[in-house]
């Protein structure tokens, strides 16, 4: 799995515990499961289906950063399952794993549509494509 | 399973498709179970701890109006165990449900703690049992 | 007065004081008296016109839960007139009044627009007779 | 009435009907009567105990320019009475007005407490006093 | 230079060490300049080409208020230059100077297109011209 | 330069033109850097001094992906200089490049403080390293 967006918690991130709101963490987990799916699928309509069963295992505190991991779990015909990890950027400690986050393709009609992707890709691979067709 | 907490869906609570933010659907779910369980509990210091798979079933758009229900599992001896619906309030169209939420009850240092508690009790009989003894 | 919506207070809310930023509160109750206009009158353009005087009984803090509470004043042709109460779920203290919220309905050329309602509707009622008539 | 504080209404700051959200116009207005509370009266703790009657005159739409006046109407003991107008930087036009805001200056006890001031002061006027008795 | 908007320093706004966050600093300069850029211009389509460099010269607690200034550098064909000073209101104390802010007036095709402007112009001027005029 | 943080451009993130407000960028990248420093300087006390000119030199839409790298720049007693990019994660355009942020370490008496640190380290070796000496 690798780990790309970092996020430093704030005071206003805290619940009424002065620890990490978890809804936070949850709104963080679906925008970085939102956006991968968008680079893989080239297609900025992707909605959140399902998440399976959410474990938080520790918490964090104002000025401890977390950073964020995704990785792919299967490709379906309209849909992209994915897992995903958060921790604890200095202690590698993790806060919360999600086996399972399936985010479906639509297409202009609001409808599951196919992707036509079968395995992860990388933007540079595709520029380098690109550059090489023209 | 009664419903309290509304939300009007505003444009800071739409991704990038223009639907409703699963995250932000998240973020309401976590935060409606947080202050059930302070309700209930009597006690400020509680965190989430899990929560089960999440379906979700239909989204909402920009003026839509929402609300969140949530209702008792189980009294566990330092947790409580919800589990939630969000829906659309003029449709009662289902838009995600969770099975099962834990929220923990924390102690001053941290670690959970016995709260005592069997079953749901109301604000008001809480009050009324107070003057009655006072 | 029926009680919905319900907040827990959390470190953004707070004023420099440290207790529950009023305006806050005015945002809360505004979109509060908004999405109730909009389920009596099954309308997403209605906007706020006035409120009578707001009161500011007491004050909340961190990890306070509040409700709030909104009932029918008066059906008017195209405005329909609320009150609204904001108090602390534990203790069921009052923290804000406003006696009067009107609310206009609007067309879809934004000017005022006769509602047709003249008293208080469920939406389950609503939905038993669309069924019933279908 | 002297304008300090202007806004740019952004999306965020827009309700369902697509205007500006009457919600963010009372937290604006509650912001700018705190912070010009905590300048006269050189306090921080000081907190909106009432308002007077809310007029929404004129609505803003998105990329408008609103800003906010504020003007003393009285100096009590332990209060100050504000009044306010919002109004549309552009046109002139008025969007909200309030005749009355009563802040009240608070002791480190959280309760009232005399401020000791009579009049506006300027904090150039101020400084330079400072300067002078220095 | 004159300064128009003024802040409450909020926690929301403050950094993990309990000072406030650069980066409000700085979403606070670039709205202000967007404003400020939007008045003269009679545009709202203006966006932000430039900054130069930025000296974080002293911060900002909860409860300190801050003032914005803005000042014209300036007048380009199609762009406006900016010079901006954020400072403590109480104190006088600078927190942030920009030197120059590059602000570019853009046509409904989002390419720069001339305003036509040459010197600083004032709402209530404008008002009253077009009064004569009509 | 390595690119960590990835954001999803939403609504909330707009100007009033309809593209990425300026402000979000900047107050991103003052997260980035100070987050990347307390990584590096292993000191939660750490505020942004300087940014030196930053250059917009395209925008982003709704439903773009943004990423932001962070590179260092040299290691100074209390200090770090570090640069920053914001790109488009689909095309690799540029959207803003920022050359020098210096950031300081601060310590207990919010005083600038040596952080002892002269090279670029690695989370996962200094657990290694820590787990053989224990």
């Amino acid at each position: 799995m690798r780990f790309h967006t970092r996020k430093l918690v704030k005071p206003g991130d805290l619940n009424a515990n002065g620890t990490l709101f978890g809804g936070a963490v949850l709104a963080w987990i679906d925008e970085e499961a939102a956006l991968y799916s968008i680079i893989q699928l080239e297609n900025k309509k992707v909605v959140t289906k399902y998440m399976s069963e959410i474990n938080f295992m520790s918490s964090a505190h104002r000025g401890d950063i977390i950073e964020i991991g995704v990785a792919v779990v299967k490709f379906g015909k309209s849909s992209l399952t994915l897992k995903c990890e958060v921790r604890n950027k200095m202690t590698l400690e993790t806060i919360v794993t999600v086996d399972n986050i399936i985010m479906v393709n639509l297409g202009d009609d609001g409808k599951p549509k196919n992707h036509g992707k079968t395995k992860i890709e990388y933007v540079k691979d595709r520029i380098a494509k690109e550059e090489k067709n023209s």
